[in-house]
């Protein structure tokens, strides 16, 4: 299958992705200004494409901030489920049930990065690819954090319960609150879209459902915010931080 | 000043600003479609302006997702700082040092209606002011929390200093975790931009510095994650979750 070029653009992006070993770059395309403010981290690169900040605008989607540099490469090959869980890494991790925004996804994996996140677990369908929007919000996460996709998340929660994860599903009905759960590095927590939430065969399939607190003159967090706070509370935990 | 009009568009922040007594709304602007799916929050609208969906696009900002309403209106009048204070309304209050996204400023206003927060506070100038977008981020939270301009963030520092207000800023090289920190309901919490972080001269004006615990592997998140697990983190105090 052809398609059409990953570029990924923006200084953090960019250079998370050439310190990746593991990231295929097909051309370095950077401004003068960007190549002399980057100096190091291009200093491994044998033919950049100089190019004016104008023109490599024009090749990226309407409005994005490349800060002078962008990389076409190829998106990263991401273990499946079951090999990753292969290797034991004994880490929480997020599943995503149709979070399409590719702006909250890539921001999800910034926290994911942040708070020690095993993997990121989407579906193929009705949840984006990686692409450069996504990269340029996850700040350098991508590289970090595999995002893996499955066909169906019902049985990815069924492999992980297999694995021995406890399966959480975030729900803004749920009666315990997330910071009194109890929850340990082999927690899968279950995220759904903002407004749907979770789906009812999503919900069936968790272990149990947890809620964050919240004043009720608010419906709901974005999705991304619900994300960050639910991540920080595991890690919060794990770290031993008191709470007074 | 004559300035352009302000339309807020898409359900959520729409109707919030229909329920709203104090906001003044000059047009509704409403698709057909829109029109039957809203039902009672138009009730009280003697002249609905009926729209095409695509022509309400083309009034809006590229990539606007109206879902088939918009309201043509004034901003919102805002307190002063000062009168705000007086009004003793006991809560803790956010301050922005120029976050200037307003995509950013939006989820931070929709986090701080969700966690109680009292006033969100930014400078006249490097902060954006209100917009259809902000709006839309904020989810109906413009309605509901007052954003306060100031001239002078220092000047703002101080003044909540003389009302008894604790200053913390939120730093990624602060010793103190900020579960860790004595935060009660006169708390003022001090953001900067991403990357930047916070001026020198906020800083100096804190008085302590909290951090969020995360793992090395990343720098920092996205300014409006940092604000909703900050924000979190206080409220979930206050109503005294434990954390085991």
């Amino acid at each position: 299958m052809k398609s059409s070029p990953l570029y990924l653009f923006g200084t953090h992006a960019a250079t998370a992705a050439l310190a990746n070993p593991m990231r295929k770059i097909k051309r370095v395309l950077v401004t003068k200004n960007a190549q002399t403010e980057l100096g190091k981290a291009l200093s491994g690169i044998k033919n950049p494409v100089i190019i004016e900040g104008h023109k490599l605008e024009a090749m990226l989607p309407q409005g994005s901030v490349h800060q002078g540099i962008a990389l076409e490469c190829e998106p990263l090959a991401q273990p499946a489920l079951s090999d990753w869980l292969n290797e034991k890494i004994e880490k929480p991790v997020l599943l995503l049930d149709q979070v399409t925004d590719p702006h909250n996804v890539g921001a999800i994996l910034r926290s994911a990065a942040a708070f020690g996140i095993g993997a990121v677990i989407a579906t193929d369908r009705n949840a984006p690819q990686e692409s450069g929007v996504m990269a340029k919000a996850a700040s350098g996460a991508l590289e970090i954090v595999p995002m893996i996709h499955v066909v169906n998340l019902v049985q990815a929660i069924e492999t992980l319960k297999k694995f021995g994860y406890w399966i959480a599903g975030l729900d803004g009905a749920a009666k315990q609150l997330i910071s009194e759960a109890n929850l340990d590095a082999k927690t899968a927590l279950v995220l759904g879209a903002e407004g749907a939430g979770l789906r009812r065969l999503t919900t069936e399939h968790c272990d149990f459902l947890v809620k964050i607190p919240m004043s009720s003159q608010m419906e709901s967090l974005n999705v991304s915010n619900a994300a960050a706070i639910a991540l920080y509370d595991l890690y919060r935990r794990q770290q031993g931080g008191s709470s007074s």
